[in-house]
Order: C-alpha cells, then structure tokens, then sequence
C-alpha cells in the first residue's frame, strides 16, 4: 500500500481476462468502480493497437452496463501532462489499464501530471484495475522481461521502477500459461523483502484498503514467499549460471482465497490456512 | 532407495541432455558405469523410433570410448521375458532408458523377467540411467500425463505405477521448459509423503547408495517438499477446479548441489543448506 491512508481497491489480472462469457473479473471492476453509475477510464497507453483495444473494452464495459466509459490514448509526455486528461482522470471512479507494454506505461506517465493524477485518485478511493502490462506496472519494482519456461538465471530478468501503486511486492502475469515460476523466483530470491504474486490468466487479486487480496476468477495465484530463503547464490553466481535457492515457500490461491500482505498468511474467509 | 542393500547408482535425467559438446551427463553415465571397460545396455523400449535412438546413444556412448554397447530393442511382453535378453541385462555395467512414452517401458517390461533382472542388477551395482520417459519410470508411482504450462488441478494429472527404483519421490522431467510445477504441486499435494524432484533438460541427479543426490547439467532441479503444507483442499476439490495448497516448500539446485533424501536437506559439499 502506498500509505496508510489509500482509499482505493487494486484489481490486478493476469492477462486475458474472460470478455464473451460470465465476465467475473470485468464485472468485478465494474461493481467496485460504482456499477451502473461509474465512470470508467480506460488508459490504452501500454498498447501500439489502442484504438482495437479501446474499443474492444468500450464494448465489454458498455454491455457490463457503464455508459460514462472514457477512452484515453496518451502516447506521449506532452499528453500525459495535459490538464484536460488530468480532469479526466480525476472525474473517474475506475481507472482500467490494458495490456501491452509495461515500459510504455512507465515511460510516458511516470512523473507526468497524469501519473500523480492516478495516485491521488488511487488514494482517495478510486479503482485501479490492470491486466497483463497494466498489472506488472501496479508494484514498486516490475518485471520487464525474463525467460519463460526456464530455470531461474539473473541474466533472463530485467526490472525497472513501476507505479508503485502497491509496495513490498512484485507481480507477474500469465503465469502459469507462459511458465513464469522461474523468473518469479529469481525477482524475490534478490530481495526477500518483496513478495512475489504470480497471477494466472483470467485471474485478479481484488487489493483491498487494509492490504489484503482475494483471488478472483478461474485459475490460480501463486504467492512466492522468500522470507524463508536458508540459503541463495544470488549475489555470487555468474549472470548465465543457474541459481540456487533453498526454503522458499509457496502458496497457490485459486478464486475465494485471501492472503494478507503484511502478516504474509494466507485465509480463507477468517481462517488462516 | 528400494531397499538398504542398493549398491547400484541412478542417474535420473531431465531430457535433452548434451549430445554433442562436452556431454556431462553421459559422461557422468559411462564414469560411473566403468569408463572405457563399461558395457553398456541402450534400452529403446519407450520410443517407437527404435532405431533410430538406439544408434545415436551408440554413436555418442562409442564417442565417449564405451566398446561393448547392446541395444534392446524390447517391443512386447514376449521378448520382455526372453532369458537370452535377461543374460544381457545380467551382463550390462550400466542401463540406459531413452526417452518416449514412459507407459510403453512399464506395460512392456513391468512384472517380466526382463523387468525382474533391472532390479536384481540395480542392487548388485549397477547403474541404471534414463532420459526423458526414461527417468519418469524411476519413481514407484510416476507422472504419465498432465497438463504443462497450467495452474494445479487434478484433472489434468495422470499417473501410473512405475519401476520403483527409488522410493517415496516422484520425478518429472523438461521441468521448467515445459512449465511442469503446477502438475508436479498436484502430485505432492495428493500425498506429500512423497517428495516432488522435477528435473530440468540437459540436467540429471545422481542417486547414490546412500539415498542422497547430487545435481549435474547445465539448468536446475526443483525439488517440492510438501511436508510442510498446512491447508490444501485436494480432496474436496473438484477435478476441473484449480487447487489451493500453503506452505509449499520448495528448493532449486543447479549443478554441484546436493539433497538428502531421507532428511529432505539441501547440501553443498558436507554444508546443510
């Protein structure tokens, strides 16, 4: 959480979210974003097909029954400080970022009027929910790039500052579908402090106001946690070199399950597991 | 270990080992065997090119300065029990299984005196090798089929009694090339008597008589130990239905690392880890 003070609900999904069918993640955003009534903004920056994917999303929100539905294509650092996008963004009671880049999010709205536009909004009670790219960027640190389907090695991950919407913790998405449990992996074994949270696809975690997720959606999330790590070469071994981690704990949450990021304890409705 | 008295060594390999470079683990295979004196047994049973395997492991076992090769071309239960080819296995310093359909090598050679001679020849000393479906068929109860690339579920698993050459693991093998960590989770879940060891291509353990094993290759083994698994909804949960599970533990050791199996402790060298 950025502060004690955060108002606002994170959804952060794992990439191809349900759009045809019973929507359970869409409507999610939907229902927290005030239902019938909400406004919602889409950002479209993270892809180079924004015009397809804006109005692919236009269509599923519209169906999900939101008429006040805004599109924003900022591409640019010019339009990420424009005042009339800002205004935009400060009317919105959800806020939906797509897939694509995560640098591209970053790179343009990072330290732009927009960008700190997001964050008090996020602060002062408004959803923010993203999925794929526009789930990577919520966290401190976010993934860039890394090897899929490969054994953990430093050289295959890239990382760079996200929007640090929600701290302490590191997301990763199409998770199982690209196999990304390696990468995860060698993200925490850096530093055991951050958590690592790899989303499945058609799955979210609904980030709540106290710092607790509940998993949504039909498959799972898998929750790295690296705090009880005896023993890593993290430091010492060549970038190419494979690395070695002992006692790292992991939890798999499908839909209904709840994990607490501070006490690191996984639930289920007031029972810890 | 299936009994105290083992003398034989295995040499459980991921898949896709080094052909042609420096060949580590077939190095590793005709070492232990007995170098240049080995005779070494190819058994070609899993696959449906028999041929065209068998000559290629003879080629790279001829490379690596091993003379008296036999490929077995067992193809059915008849000449699984051919005493003319159990004189063979009876003669044989070292046994290698190629890769395949791990249920071909269990159907044809479970409960045949061919079979029978395997296990007489792993306690007297022996080195019994196996790649790919090779190595699936070590374990007592092995992984015939499941789902890569997914999160957890019992539907997508499949597994079958194995040759049991060691004991109260199971092994799975193209692990993190094939995203194989949900299945393998599904496998300890079931019963975390058993302890998960997924072993990634080009990379092997070596099980010694003692119970212990050490990694080679070029990527990592994972090791699953779910003995300290606190919730996990496996037997209620639907088969279609993603599994939850907490407190996984899991290890990754690359090349030089060590596990004692009977204690569940990573090691380096004489240094638990």
């Amino acid at each position: 959480m950025t502060e004690d003070k955060v108002k606002g609900k994170l959804i952060i999904i794992g990439g191809a979210e349900d759009k045809e069918g019973g929507c359970e993640i869409l409507k999610k955003v939907v229902e927290l974003s005030g239902g019938k009534d909400s406004r919602i903004v889409v950002m479209t920056t993270a892809t180079l097909k924004p015009e397809e994917t804006g109005s692919l999303y236009r269509k599923v929100f519209n169906r999900l029954g939101v008429e006040k539905i805004d599109i924003l294509h900022i591409n640019n650092r010019e339009e990420a400080n424009s005042s009339c996008l800002v205004e935009m963004i400060k009317q919105a009671s959800g806020i939906f970022f797509t897939g694509g880049d995560q640098l591209r999010i970053t790179s343009i709205l990072g330290g732009s009027a927009v960008g700190s536009a997001l964050h008090s909004a996020y602060l002062n009670g408004v959803v923010i929910a993203g999925t794929s790219a526009g789930a990577s960027v919520m966290s401190d640190t976010m993934i860039v790039e890394g090897d899929s389907d490969s054994a953990p090695k430093k050289c295959t991950l890239k990382m760079a500052p996200g929007l640090g919407l929600i701290k302490e913790v590191v997301i990763d998405q199409h998770f199982a579908q690209r196999g990304r449990i390696g990468r995860l992996l060698c993200a925490v074994a850096q530093n055991p402090y951050v958590l690592g949270v790899g989303i499945d696809e058609d799955t979210a975690i609904v980030v709540n106001e106290e710092g607790s997720f509940e998993v949504i959606g039909s498959q799972s999330v898998t929750v790295v946690d690296g705090s009880t790590i005896r023993y890593s070469n993290v430091s010492e071994s060549d970038p190419d070199q494979p690395l070695s981690l002992t006692n790292v704990t992991i939890h798999i949450l499908p839909k209904g399950y709840c994990f607490d990021l501070k006490k690191r304890q996984p639930r289920k409705g007031k029972n810890n597991l």
